[in-house]
């Protein structure tokens, strides 16, 4: 398993082309947010936001609307429940994350067979939260590429049918065969595994075991997928670090971290590490 | 009567244990926000987030939906109308805040009685503002250990039958006797009264005088019981002694503190309680 | 004309008594806000409780209510159009604040006559915007001794009948006679005129030029003749000087400054003001 | 062409005559946002009332409402459904922004031809987003001078039917000449067409390149030519300059650059303006 350092966000995250507009830097389609957990999506959307994707637009209940047209005025919303807006997005979008707060009800199940049967061979899909869970349920072949999951150990159990104690490096590769693209196994030093090999991530915080910090790293994901295409696994690999570096530098001077923080954090610490001498 | 000390702070607040995730620093419910006074359960609710509860769900009228959902995307939010979503909730909290802006109607009682009959040993209760007034009112038992109790000198009138005139160390003792759990009769330099004898908070500004500081004292009791689980009465001690210590750094710079104020500044405070030398 | 100092301040803005609780700084209640001018209610609303009342309570259009509670979860919210609500709240409340984004039609008319006919002796009432408007075209009688008008210059025209290049000390006095209590006429400059004498605003800045300015003014003098009791004139007198002198120092690195910007800078000003060494 | 330097920010942000109140800075009337892209008017909204407008009206779909208002009581909103009170609006503004957001449905049409057949000669009107697009489909004629256009490439090729391969300085400034008013083509480096000659913004930063930017745009432009009514090329001028001139100060920071941020530091910013020695 090899161990990512501070390396990847420097090879990741550039400098931005001088003659760039906001196509440059993609269009990022998330969807999630029921009527019980319309939070995730919120979280998840200011993340696509903040990491820099050109251009957000959500898909979710219509009861999340105003609070994210009120925090969030950067990102377009959507209906969930009117496919022919949701397949117009999902034709024109870079990026697809699908998940944070989507729950596992008729409407979720509909909208993540819709994305995997439409998602095509260039866009990326992060699938996430309660959309892994409707996978492994469902048991919903994926046949796409450029796919990132983002489970936790209970998540991933239920994905791989391997129990938590039998999750190990060599298990988890076995299992993540069966899946095309790249597996991210959350957990206190969370593990990536990809065709390329497995890697782990050194860092991060006890501050930040709270609520909403999975829908925020998918968010992150979603925005450096959608800007940074020359190797999808590099991306994805900088995408995980740089969301627990970030809240490693807030946990300096908070005992929690909430995940909005982080949202808020990342246009000045990717500055930084653009910035940086080695970059 | 035992005066507080900072030693309060340094006692429970610790550093947090590496290997956790959201689920080891607890589920949070609060109940409370009717229509008139929905502003009493966001701000419970932002400061049991702000003091690092794991996972914070609010039962609340559903006309504070979309603002609890604007400023406080970590949260979930329920529908207090619908019995099986608070029954299943109330099962799997660790913590049950209950009062904040519930006021006193039918469905108020009709909460306040399906959480006194549903709790369970091992989970802690915090009842709040017009659950109090219920309590008395309505004369219902509480069987439960693990409560807490935070009236102001009125609602502690409505419940030990003691006119405020007539509140003193040891009549208040005595009436706490028919209350199993621990009662903080808020004033000017709080008691605490427990099984284990009474407490005086010595700090605290007049800074704090305003409309919803008592609600901000509930959500930290929340937010710290579901954290810091060795010694009840410790925590619920440090939850009060935290709020006014908070309060009374914010008063060195502001005339008046408000009460979101308090919830802003937690994360950045109890980072420094839990790094001081002694701790 | 007395030109006022910065005197006025230190004055009336006082280190609050230890010993006090929310109801020692008073409840406000602030009646305005139709579906068109809901801005206003909410500028008027943070300034009171940035300002330190005790306790605040909004009477405003239910279109209204998410956006107050969202910023404003400090205040209260009720419905103007219930009648038992609102004279539930005339009767409790300290202070009243009737106009910011009243407007002029049949419901503002009954709000502004029910306030005049409840309103207490001991009560202070402060009337502003459209509610000015509506006192000049219907002619209704203010019986209230402790009352502040805030006209700018067009609505004291209407008020006084004396048209804008007559208005000058000797005529506005003599105007201001016939309305019990303290006339604010809103100018560059402001001029107010009180039973005990004329005073001028010498401060101010072009940067305050901006809507909701006003709403913000009325705000902060509900939110100070709530907690200075001691002597109205003054406190009224210190309002206004309050409200610009915040502008000033804001205006020192600021091209425009935003109401809402004086509001949350009132409770860091207001404590540098009771700090002073003459205070 | 000539190329613009920050002396155009100096020659037009000058300080605040003394004597003056809102009215001196200007009505600002926006008229956008439907309900998919309610973020678009907001975020226009925010650059008016940041960059000094006197009053701001937004005319909006009502879905829209509570979001604008809890983000901006400073502006007010009306159902841009009601003709009445639109027309009215549009007879009292002194500036019409309209565009962000609009869409180009039924009622987006409407609004269009209403604004182009009631606009009065000394108001001015900017014209942007999706307006543009509706311009170009429906060959609506412009007979209004104080207009400016503000297209992005691919708007200006339907503008002006140049491919943008063959859009160039000549054929630019030849297709311009249909167009009564100023042209600004938005693209890396700016070009702005006027009847007095074109210039070239030699600044930006790809930071900026994310959705929302020309909303912000249209806003400043609204709030600028509010203001300072000396010239209107001037104007419009050092509004383009301004945009990305904070862009640019905010990118040494910020790896990208959000159109919201840029409006919470219009206010410092343009007070160094006003405040540099040349001014």
């Amino acid at each position: 398993m090899e161990v990512l350092t501070t390396q990847i966000l420097t090879d990741v995250i550039v400098p931005r082309p001088l003659d760039s507009h906001k196509g440059t830097f993609g269009r990022v389609l998330l969807i999630g947010g029921n009527h019980q957990f319309g939070g995730a999506i919120i979280m998840a959307t200011q993340a696509a936001v903040a990491s820099g994707a050109g251009l957000v637009t959500v898909a979710t209940d219509p009861s999340n609307r105003t609070a994210l047209l009120t925090r969030l005025p950067e990102a377009m919303t959507i209906d969930y429940h009117h496919d022919d807006l949701v397949m117009q997005q999902l034709s024109s979008a870079d990026v697809v994350v699908i998940g944070p707060g989507l729950g596992t009800d008729a409407i979720a199940l509909h909208l993540l067979q819709l994305t995997l049967r439409l998602i095509q061979p260039q866009q990326r899909l992060i699938i996430d939260g309660s959309a892994l869970t409707l996978l492994a349920e469902h048991q919903l072949p994926v046949n796409h590429q450029q796919t990132v999951y983002t489970p936790h150990q209970m998540e991933w159990q239920r994905l791989s049918q391997l129990p938590i104690n039998q999750q190990t490096e060599v298990t988890n590769a076995q299992a993540k065969a069966k899946f095309p693209g790249i597996v991210v196994v959350k957990k206190h030093h969370s593990e990536i595994y990809t065709s390329q090999g497995t890697y782990q991530l050194p860092i991060g915080t006890p501050a930040q075991a709270t609520g909403g910090m999975g829908d925020t790293l998918a968010g992150i994901i979603g925005g450096l997928t959608a800007q940074f295409t020359r190797d999808f696994t590099q991306t994805v690999l900088a995408a995980v670090y740089l969301h627990s570096a970030v809240a490693e530098q807030l946990a300096t001077t908070n005992y929690v971290v909430l995940p909005t923080t982080i949202s808020e954090s990342l246009p000045a610490f990717m500055h930084q590490i653009s910035t940086a001498p080695n970059n």
